[in-house]
This record gives structure tokens, sequence and C-alpha cells, in this order.
């Protein structure tokens, strides 16, 4: 993986204080647990209030936590001045969302003034299994905001 | 759109059944609200524990609720002693989800014996203007059960 | 589908002069046979030069007149002075690209200053038969020229 | 990378037979320069009969060797008597397609007996500098032939 340089030193806090503004992750029971420039790490626990019918995490639910470890991942590279914005994303789902506990790792692959890419990969942990059920390609939009 | 014949004359209320399954969607507060032969719509309110951090609709719930509907429209056409999967989707936001009801539209494009793919669009109700906020292109699979 | 106003009025002569300029186009042997504001066709015969290894013409030819319907479909509400550059696609493919002929329709589902977003259609005729074999859902981006 | 164990000891020579027949392969003048379980290498040249209205390769180009590319790595993990065929992908373009040589690297993410998940990378060589200029998740399919 490269390494990015932030633009705004303060991009660790300014995630942090955005991802508290989100109500859909305590809803889901989300958290932050890695911020590094062009990556971070979300994790959720498995509740049974977010199944799909055969008990499984719905496929939405995961997508939710890729497409914010991809925003933020791309937003620890934005200025300080500036919303993040989903575009687009895709996402294949190579497993039953099966697991105790998820990990959405999402990293910036190229950054750009107005757009960035980016992928994203969960992996459930089924005891002492780990297995990767999930794979995203996204694209962000930074959005300048007045200060 | 073209119309489609049902291998089980009971799909509706297989489809019912399955919905009744998913705990997301009650933790979500959705429902569906039409289901035809290869097309099924399930419809949200703005809920305040479903936001992201500029109060609009989470991108992630507005592809749970229009994955779903893809799922289902998918089902509709599949034989009784099945399972549908999501195999894969793409999503484009092609404006933020704001407003008081929204409304995910599933049809099947073309269905198949394993591989059904489908489109969803997803309408957001603003008082009294209706606008096109998202569309997919969805892959979904049939996975027979045994009786 | 939706009525656009163009920026540029001489909309169409921009579009084919760029049309001409794509040496890929003349190598495939395609055409371009419908311009509209937010609308495009794109024809291609069966070339026996275009073949994947069944003899049906390859996935990647396909999507070459797919992106281009959609590409010029954008630039067609795009203002004089701007270039279109293709950002991200997806595409699924729902039949084998068999046939004599095959039209590739690209259509403007939400034009944007600076993205767009498009989805195309590719038929094949076959004799007498047309069948959708491929859908694609794409984002353009329009980047100004100096005058 | 996960390494792949192949179920047929012959699947380089059955790839490279396949690829012969690709006539789309000769008009673009791409080889395969690599071939190992789960992934594959190709190759193609700056042609001038290959270029967007800029000059640059056409997106649709690199998506033909990329889609190849990936379609292939799957195929090096199936059985003998089948044949592999793009059920959808999904492309971003980071960087324009300028350089003298590209290389498309396409890995199985996660084989199945039916769905293979992949994934590619195209590579501009342009003098001495290296770039990524596009990535590719891709769903492929095995069918089984009679022998």
């Amino acid at each position: 993986m490269p390494s990015f340089n932030p633009l705004d030193p303060a991009f660790e806090q300014r995630i942090r204080d955005s991802f508290q503004q989100q109500t859909i992750i305590k809803t889901l029971g989300a958290s932050l647990t890695k911020i590094e420039p062009g990556l971070t790490v979300i994790e959720l626990g498995h509740g049974s209030h977010l199944a799909q019918q055969h008990g499984f995490i719905h496929a939405g639910v995961i997508t939710t936590i890729a497409d914010s470890s991809c925003g933020y991942a791309a937003y620890s590279l934005m200025p300080a001045q500036s919303e993040v914005l989903t575009v687009e994303f895709k996402a294949n789902f190579t497993a039953p969302a099966q697991g105790d506990r998820f990990e959405a790792i999402g990293k910036v692959v190229k950054p750009g003034r107005t757009l960035t890419v980016c992928t994203a990969e969960v992996i459930a942990y089924d005891k002492d299994r780990a297995k990767t059920i999930f794979i995203m390609q996204a694209t962000m939009m930074c959005v300048p905001t007045k200060s």
C-alpha cells in the first residue's frame, strides 16, 4: 500500500467528529477502530437486529460499514474545510456474513482533488477463523465547505 | 418492462414470509408495499436513527432497501424450493437521500435458472416532490433447497 | 426518459468531431447512428476480428461501444469548451454477444456540472430477433478546456 | 495473495489454446505474458488504432485486456471440461491510459464451483515510470462442457 501525506494534520479528529454524527452507526453498533492516512477500519459485532432472512448479517449492513470505511479513508486525505460524499460503489459478496465480528478495511487507491478511488474488504471472524466475505470498489467526492 | 410468468404461484406469500424474517427491516422501519412477478417495492420513512453525518439517510441504508427490492424481485420468479442470495451489486448516488419517504423499486431485467440480473431505482419524496436519488444494477443467485 | 436542454446548440457537430478522432472506432467498424440531447446510439456489425474464444463478440468490444454511447450521451449536455472522461462503469452481460448487428444505446440519467450518471443497453439483432445482451451504469466527468 | 491448487494440471495449455482463438487479441496486438494458478498477465503496446479522441488508449480496450486477464485467472482454476464466461465487471479509471506499454494483472479473489470473483489492475509504463491507471472487480462463471 502506498503511503499518503494528509493535507490536514487534524484529520483524525475531523473523522472522529464526523463518525460521531452518524446515527446509523449507533443503530448498527459499529465502531471506528483504526484511522491512518488513506485507511480506516470499522468494526461491527453480530447484532440480532441486523439479519436477513437466514440469520446472516444483511448485505446492506456489510455495505454500510464498508462504504463508511472507504468514505473516511478518502476523507483522511481531504483538506480541513471539506465534506465527503459517496459517488458510487460496487460490491461482491464472496461468502455469507456469518461470524461474531466483522471488520471493514477501507483504503485509498488513488486520491484526487475532486474524486478519490477506494477499495474495501470485509473480514468475518468466526471464533478463531478469519474469512474475507466482501470486496468493494468505490468513488468518493470532496465537497469544499466555507470556513 | 417485460412480463414474467412466476414458476411458483405462491410467490407472494413466499416473499412476505422471507421479508418478515429480516430483522434489519424492522430495525430500519421499512415495509414491502408491492409484489408482482419480477418487481417489488420497499418503502422507508426518514428515521433519525438512519442518518449519516449530514442528517441525510446513510448510503448504506438506501442500498439495503434497494438490495432487498432486487433480491425479492428475483425471488418472485424462482421456484418454490429455493433461496435467494446477493452475488454483487453496483450503486450510483445521484442526489443526497433527503426526504420524508423513500421508495426502492427493484425489477428483474433478465431471469435465469442460476443468476438473475436486476435493476433498482430509489425515489425520494420530499413533501410534494419526487426525485430519483439512486440507481443499482445487481446479480442475484438462486440456491435450491431440499423440500 | 426525461428531456434535456443542451447547453451547447452545436452539440451534435461537437460529438461527431470527437467520434471521428477515435481510431478504435474505425478498428471496430462502429458508427454513430443517433445523437439527441442526453442520448446517443452506436452501431456495430459482427466483425470476425472482434471475437472471443467461442466466436461471440468479446465482452470488451461490447463494453467499448457502450462506454462510448454513455460518454457521448453525457457530452451532449456539456458546455462547448469541455472534454468528457470515463470515471467508472459497471456492466452485466445478460446473454452471449451473438448476432449480425449490435446497438449500444447510451442515456443520461442525471446530468451534473462535474459528474454525469448514465446507463447503456446493448441490443443484439440476430436475423429478425432483438435481444438485450448487456446493461451498464457509468459515471462520466466533464473537464473544462480553454477556449 | 492466497495460493491456489488447479484442478486441471494442463491449465496453462488450456488457457493458451483459448487465448489463441480470441481474434480480438490479434486485432489489439495483446499477448499473454504470465499464467499461474489464479493469476494471468496480458500485455498491450500503444497501438495508434486503439485510441479515443485524445490519443489515449480507449477505456474499452483497457477493459478488454483486464476482462481477459480476469477470465483466464478464473479459468486456470476451473476443471478441464469447462468454459469461462464473464458475468459482470466494474472498472474505475484512475488515470488516462497514456504510455508505451500496458499490463493487465488479473487475480482470483474467491474461486467457486459456479462463480469466481476476480480483481484486475492495469499498469501503464511510460518510459521509466509505472502507474496504476485502472482497477476492476469481476465475476466469472464456469460452464461445464461435455467431453
